[in-house]
């Protein structure tokens, strides 16, 4: 195998044999092949498309660049959920404990907030204390003991796909439905899971803006994963405004605890049922989704899921009473309020500005190396459809720092547009399902 | 200036400003923008194309990273020739003196050979005691002296093509016309020309296999040298067939020094002729393209291009004897005849092939830190249209060592195609004139 050749037959638009992209894929892991040839090849499977079969190879060579855990000796079904990211989706902090508490097993491996969209580890992390760097025995043992462990990407699960990510994220060639595929997969398919439910994000605020695109990568992500003998389905699910009333790491753990109480904004609860009965059903816990959702549900009203989450947050060493008193998670000392500046509709929501401003409050990073402020985030008053009058609230910023407020402020103050006619259509919380 | 934006706008196919071009190649020379985001802009270019004016602002910043030469205190017209390289393509060996002999100036800068295709610098070495590696002080004083010096690319002429070259060679980025272009013109245009006659070549054995893609590559060159205030024509010529009867280092020096002696295959004393005259026409010393290619014949004929030749190879510390003795040439130490398996005529020829033939003895290089042996080569004896008896030879190789001698021979039989019918149409040795 010569790198350049795969690169010059990829460019070419031809396709490459499954054992060709292993080799690739394992010399680049290995620092046989150079990160330029990697770049090279990557921006030509972003400019040329890659076949199914050159997926379902790609993914397996990343997969098996690391260990592929094994948790069959665990009783009952293990399912994970995994979501293509957005502006406060906090699912993850929710469903993981009422699937948990449900006896389904639930062994996550989790990402880091990128770019505008915020990372389930960093908002756990805001729990004092919690660690989601825990060895794989350590991952193992939690899972053992409560039925559910939240980690990061360890060194042992899929290195290339590490490898390629952060390479991916600098080189301009992130946005390829078969890169992203494999990236997901590939990870997900290490946990040792027996099915997986998809979250794939569509709208303003997502990576894939419209539903044809969101739809592609759903099929790619099922037919992968299915491929691969797991029980996969994808929920095409809106981010055309942010989910729930809060984005901001400790903000949205908050918000994750007022659901497990019962409370809670409704679309964010809505969906974290949806998604939880998916998980029960895939996990065989449930005959049917309304089973599932009933099931979530009651989980969530007896305050079983509230204290399944006690308990995770206690055996990764978080400080358990956060979720008794939130305010024992960092605020932010300033608050600004973003007022309209007109009267009439919230007619659309520039989702994916109101993410670059809780980055620009320090709340993400814009380069690998940045340290985030678990206090800072951002408060949304009125969602699409919504009345407002002239100086009304529309998002209210928590920040603990002048310098870039303004920018934060004005990215927020243009997201926001209001119409004299109330819109026709108000996105719904899901489109469509694919892979049931 | 984030590469990382300037490599997803040319991935989305919009277009750069020249100052972000002129920043983005600057940062690349200063080593801030690493390789493996340069290889992913440059397989963007490759499928993505680039205007006319982004390929202007390439070459301009190109030529600005480095020494651009000023030879305007020396007397006279300065022109160069380049040509896009084939196979047995010796021209710059005969006309840079003869057109030197002429009374125009011609400061050449060469490379080496580059896959299948051969290098003037490489071929200039087998000269014993030749150097091509002069400084820039003392590339001056030669064509001071005689009107004409030939050596490769120094560390101070376009760092960034020469970083670019590199890269691109290793990363399938190789084939795109707007690179192509920018790579030869911002050498040419450091060299203090006041005008460049191009060779752009077409055919089997060129790196554009058609005469479209051959054309529109000469335009952009054209215009991108026209656009900097040179005069510019390029030629398109036939590189079907080998240019000659000769190729290999070595091999090629003696037929060059055949056609000053007035002597030599008509092909190639033909092209030399041409070339020579535009290069008179370009550099004002002839009114008429009869008049140069006569005065171009005329110098051969006095014997004083090969005086000049004899000048050159002498100042640049080469044995000059071998003008007179081409038996002082490195020669292989063995011949073996390729010959024809079937009776008609030679219809067609893989030309590239032949040059790969001559890479697999040892003529050329695979790797860029490979050795060469100046002594190898191949010597052909049938062109296009030529009868061919069953039996008789079509090539010899010369050859060194056996190691590989069974590929290259296979490589030669398989380039011969041989048919009952003559062939209707023989290759023109040009084209076109594109420029002038």
């Amino acid at each position: 195998m010569r790198a350049v050749d795969l690169i010059r037959r990829k460019r070419d638009s031809r396709e490459l044999a499954p054992e060709e992209i292993q080799q690739f894929i394992a010399a680049y892991t290995k620092g046989d092949v150079p990160d330029y040839q990697m770049s090279a090849w990557l921006m030509a499977v972003v400019l040329r498309g890659m076949s199914r079969p050159e997926i379902a190879a790609l993914t397996e060579a990343m997969l098996h660049s690391g260990c592929v855990l094994d948790f069959s000796d665990l009783l009952g079904r293990k399912v994970d959920k995994h979501s293509t990211g957005g502006v406060g989706d906090k699912t993850s902090l929710i469903i993981a404990p009422i699937v948990a508490a449900g006896g389904v097993k639930v062994p996550m491996i989790s990402g880091r907030g990128l770019g505008h969209s915020g990372g389930t580890l960093d908002k756990l992390e805001s729990i004092p204390g919690f660690s989601v760097n825990l060895t794989l025995a350590e991952f193992r043992r939690v899972l053992e003991t409560c039925g559910c462990a939240l980690i990061g990407q360890t060194a042992e699960i899929a290195p290339a796909d590490k490898k390629i990510y952060a390479l991916r994220d600098v080189t301009g060639t992130v946005e390829s439905p078969a890169l992203i595929c494999a990236s997901i997969m590939s990870k997900k398919l290490a946990e040792g899971i027996d099915a997986l439910v998809l979250d794939v994000k569509v709208g303003s605020g997502a990576f894939m803006k419209n539903l044809d695109d969101a739809a592609h990568l759903a099929e790619l992500l099922v037919e992968t994963g299915t491929r691969m003998g797991k029980k996969v389905v994808a929920l095409l699910t809106d981010m055309n405004q942010p989910l729930g009333r809060k984005a901001g790491n400790a903000m949205e753990v908050a918000e994750s605890v007022e659901v497990l109480a019962g409370a809670g904004p409704a679309d964010l609860r809505e969906l974290c049922l949806e998604l939880a009965a998916w998980m029960f059903f895939l996990g065989e816990r449930v005959k049917t989704l309304d089973q599932g959702k009933k099931l979530a549900a009651d989980l969530i009203a007896s305050g079983q899921a509230r204290e399944k989450f006690r308990e995770i947050v206690g055996l990764q060493g978080g400080d358990v009473g956060v979720i008794d008193d939130p305010r024992r998670l960092a605020r932010a000392r300033h608050t600004r309020a973003v007022v309209s500046s007109g009267r009439g509709f919230v007619s659309s929501i520039a989702c994916e500005q109101l993410g670059v401003a809780g980055v620009v409050l320090g709340g993400g990073r814009e380069k690998k190396e940045d340290a985030i402020d678990p206090a800072v985030g951002l408060e949304f008053h009125k969602r699409i459809g919504d009345a407002v009058e002239r100086g009304e609230p529309l998002c209210t910023l928590h920040y603990n720092s002048e310098t870039r407020l303004a920018e934060a402020q004005h990215l927020v103050e243009t997201a926001f547009r209001i119409d004299a006619e109330k819109p026709k259509e108000i996105p719904p919380l899901i489109y469509r399902i694919i892979g049931a």
